[in-house]
């Protein structure tokens, strides 16, 4: 049967439809969703949580005319499909295809770029005083999780916007979780509101109430006169918002499309800063994600009717594994204690979770809170491993530097999706991690070559002293077959584990693979290579550089981070610095440029940093007018990457 | 007349004084406040206003057993004094002597080093769950002011607090004034508590009222228990921290010391998360301070019955001529925004907030919203200017990556206070920047040499396209004899200043003067230098080093900027990468450590970065057995600090 969908102008043609009508696109849109998250991977709960939010905003307001900003961005499927993306939609995440999140470069549509939780309200009340600067007059409306609220940039947001009092329509999208359950007092708040219906009639009771008091007597006449003048002080629980000098509409059921529209309707003709509380069913409309909406956040492929996850790759991921590693090493010091910014699963603490709630904390997405309370824990002789993706824990770069460096504190930060994430695209890769961890005094900065590195060095990590940070890729584990024997760690010491003559690869954690691969292309070229396990970032090695570099005069450094600032900077520096001779030098990284989405493999393959890529930048350096021979049968040279979404 | 406090074996002390005897010491400290900040410089208006809090504190609570957390930390004098430090505290913020912060290596006392705003609640909450986890019982009490209060990491803390429920004292020290006058519905929802105080006694009229409301016939007693039984409703105007799971004490007057006493005690006795509000004036007991506790927020030597400050240098800061820069450019051109976090004065936008009132935000203490929000308005065309100090711009690294960079959007960045700051101190040094920003895909970071350059590279920042950030030292101005002539900027080029054979001395902004100057030093020991103006830190100009490390064959870069991630690195990675012979390097720069406080000249002259340490480093590079002559009299190498405080 032809869709409706398919036949209409988007998203202008919204506000003709019928009620029917519209609850007839929402239906498509949702089966849109489903049928393509199941095979391309995505962010389908919250997705599909959002359908009827979509499209109220879109009937109400004239886009791109008017502003929509959503939060974080991922929940914005509907959103792409109401705006003429409706059939490059089956390319979502894909290599070429659009990506996952809002992005300016793909539609008028996508007004900023989000990805990250919380800016979405900063970012509206800029232009709406760029509205006002300029004497134009379109709407600014931005969706926000009940999650994104924990952040704390969202609060400073809110509490200017309050001050300012421009128009300004904030939706909180309440479904009740972030990306795991929801925490924090504002959490038990908005849930009081939900499930609490009198609570928001009080005040209209208690007017009806005094109305109906029977006047005797002039003692009491003033008494009622004083008890109406008090009356608008009888705040509803909305007044955490109404305080901060927002208008408050809700909380409405954020998937009854008549209600949204005539709220989104009142918002924009009351004027000032409006928030709409609107509260929805994570992964509505498909049971198997209404069942378990935090298996349905981020997804592979899954099988639509069962809901099954279909999963291409048995081996399990690096954040499972440091997961069980943390669990056990807690099992054996009651010091150490596990905090994640919102992301259990992610991070794979879901097992410490279960294992020591007590020692446990899942603060909110509220990373800066996340590494100071770490602080605190550690001051007081804890060991805190705050568990955080690389690109979440910019966030938090001056709390580690002013709450953890600059105190001495031992807190160890296991720094996941370090490098390139993959389909989720720029706003999530975690290359700076190496260049903004380096330049903090006192910061060790380790990265695991495979699995078993990985525990030993979280071990070697909660003995020493001091901040520590550990960087792994969202990779799965090698395998039994493929991974290395492990010497102990030393502290800023790397590893030589090929000892060649004719070129020095010293390659850092997810590199070392595909370099040792790369000394297999290389010794069939003739080519003897030298090959360091960096394993440290900070310290580097300076006495094993030095070595390898006088020998073989060639130095490439190898590494899954931005080139600036990495570990590549570390080394020249000591060659330029220590070495009396002339020692040629190159350096593998992550370009200094933003990367687009699409499977890690592909992407770093663009950078070079592939067994291959690492090959032939070797063999230039000693050949540099031969050619590598393409006939090489390269062995994978990196662990295919975890089906999933971050 | 020996003084009461001379004589006291402090805190312990304290418990057994009368009120009275509490009075007067109040009094004796803040006499002594005011006379070593007079001499000194240091924050003086904010610790006046929290001396009677301090004393409530040290009565009630027993430290270092119990917990005292001092957010921002600048506060804090009155508690130094209290505990032990009364005989250093003439050594305030001296090379050597105490600090103007908490610092945990000077006294048990000094729970954690702060600096920072907005750090204390995360602290405090993770040293409360430390002790719940050990089974101990001690208090924990963090002093919050109002300005930090609207960072959004303090929101984050207050969050989570209220979820866990442990036993916290958070005071909120509210003297209606972050550094500037408050901004936000935070602020307007505090001032209606303090200034409407029938708000806060509604909850109880109405209980009264409704008490006295006669009882006739069933209908209306059905009427009153319905009342009645929502009373519990009728939230006061504590409810925005209520809502967040604390129990709200307050407000009180912060100056009254029984009733802190009181207060304190009674949250301690209640358990559980309790904000006690109190109101306390900024600059209480000294009449200047008090009248404009603006200009009695960071303040130099002052002469202490007129309140006049003691200006030892006439010349004007770098913050104020930026701020009259960009004052003309707006006159120009109406696009220009300027954007402060709660700094407007300290950054030399105060011109710029009278001449444009509504092209200027102070978005309060809130770094993060500060950088989004100037996005939001250059993706709708204007130009913001976010004028920060180097050290507090670390807290919205994030949104720098995320909401800037990675969209391409033109936001200039003002970076005050880069390098090292003086008597503030390692939480203030703003020696990363450099190494941050760099690493950032698209950013531009420029250091101007003198005030000349700064305009121009000002002008030139608002010209361009994309991030740019223009980072220069708290310094004053050089004055008309000292600024060189300033050929126009051109993107990526540095200027070749001293054209000599033997060494090349690249140099970034405020050590392009001790440079020069130490060229002249080399000259006279018959060295003949080069000297780059590097002006960019990104992107470099590579052509230019090129030239020179060929010449010269001896490179010596020199940066007031840490030495990891700095402009140096970006020089040895060239001539490594691109120069086929061998080429000495040297860098100078800040170390990979936490510097000290005190005077800004010996602090840049301890990390080798003075005329002489310039000097000294290239001399050894030609002459490595040679020795340099200490005569030489080297001439002021870098203008004088600026009186007064960050």
């Amino acid at each position: 049967m032809a869709r409706l969908l398919d036949s209409l102008d988007l998203p202008k043609a919204l506000k003709h439809l019928t009620l029917g009508q519209l609850q007839q696109v929402a239906g498509e849109i949702r089966e849109e969703i489903i049928d393509t998250v199941s095979k391309t991977g995505g962010h389908l709960a919250s997705s599909l949580g959002v359908v009827e939010l979509a499209l109220a905003i879109h009937t109400v307001l004239d886009s791109p005319y008017d502003k929509v900003i959503w939060d974080v961005g991922h929940q914005a499927y509907a959103h792409k499909i109401l705006t003429g993306r409706l059939n490059e939609f089956s390319s979502l995440r894909q290599y070429g295809g659009i990506s996952g999140f809002p992005r300016t470069d793909e539609s008028p549509h996508d007004i900023y770029n989000t990805g990250h939780s919380s800016t979405s309200i900063s970012i509206a009340l800029g232009i709406a005083k760029a509205r006002d600067l300029k004497d134009e007059n379109y709407s600014v409306l931005a969706v926000i999780g009940d999650g994104s609220l924990t952040g704390g940039m969202a609060f400073e947001a809110l509490n200017h916007a309050g001050q300012l009092g421009t128009s300004l329509i904030v939706v909180l999208n309440d479904n009740e979780m972030s990306i795991s359950r929801n925490v924090g007092g504002l959490a038990s708040y908005l849930s009081r509101i939900r499930t609490e219906p009198h609570l928001l009639k009080a005040r209209r009771r208690l007017e009806r109430i005094i109305k109906n008091i029977p006047i005797i007597g002039k003692d009491v006449s003033e008494s009622v006169r004083k008890l109406k003048g008090s009356l608008k002080y009888l705040v509803i629980p909305s007044m955490l918002f109404e305080d901060l000098g927002f208008t408050y509409l809700g909380p409405l059921d954020g998937h009854d499309i008549p209600l949204l529209i005539r709220t989104i309707q009142q918002a924009k003709a009351k004027g000032g800063p409006v928030l709409i509380h609107a509260v929805t069913k994570k992964g509505k409309g498909y049971p198997p994600a209404e069942k378990d909406p935090r298996a349905f956040h981020g997804v592979g492929k899954f099988h639509v009717p069962s809901g099954k996850m279909l999963v291409s790759n048995g081996s399990r991921s690096l954040s499972e594994i440091f997961g069980e590693a943390v669990v056990k090493a807690a099992s054996k010091d009651p010091r150490i204690i596990a905090i994640t910014a919102a992301m259990p699963d992610g991070t794979g603490l879901n097992a410490f979770m279960k294992a020591y709630p007590n020692r446990f904390f899942d603060v909110g997405i509220a990373e800066q809170h996340a590494v100071t309370m770490a602080g605190g824990l550690a001051s007081q002789g804890f060991i805190p491993v705050v568990a955080v993706y690389s690109t979440f824990l910019q966030r938090a770069y001056d709390q580690i530097v002013h709450d953890i460096a600059l105190q001495g504190l031992h807190v160890v930060f296991a720094v996941d999706r370090a490098g390139l994430v993959g389909e989720d695209g720029p706003t999530h890769h975690g290359n700076l991690d190496i260049a903004f961890l380096r330049s903090i005094p006192g910061m060790t900065v380790m990265a695991p070559m495979d699995e078993h590195e990985l525990v030993s060095m979280l071990d070697f990590a909660l003995h020493m002293q001091g901040p520590c940070a550990l960087r792994y890729p969202r990779s799965s584990a090698m395998g039994k077959k493929k991974v290395k024997a492990c010497p102990p760690i030393e502290y800023g010491r790397g590893l030589l584990v090929e000892n060649g003559k004719d070129v020095a690869i010293i390659a850092l954690g997810s590199m070392v693979d595909p370099s040792l691969d790369a000394v297999g292309i290389l010794r069939q070229e003739g080519l003897s290579a030298t090959l360091v396990n960096a394993r440290f970032a900070k310290p580097v090695d300076e006495s094993l550089i030095l070595e390898v570099s006088r020998k073989c005069k060639k130095v490439l450094v190898v590494e899954e981070a931005s080139t600036i600032g990495g570990l590549g900077n570390a080394v020249s520096d000591i060659i330029c610095n220590k070495i009396q001779e002339k020692v040629d030098f190159a350096h593998l990284g992550i370009p200094d440029d933003f990367v687009t989405h699409g499977p890690r493999e592909i992407l770093l393959a663009e950078c070079g940093l592939s067994a291959m890529g690492i090959a032939e930048a070797a063999f230039r350096m000693c050949k540099p007018r031969g050619a590598i021979s393409l006939a090489h049968e390269v062995s994978q040279s990196v662990a295919s990457s975890v089906e999933g979404v971050t």
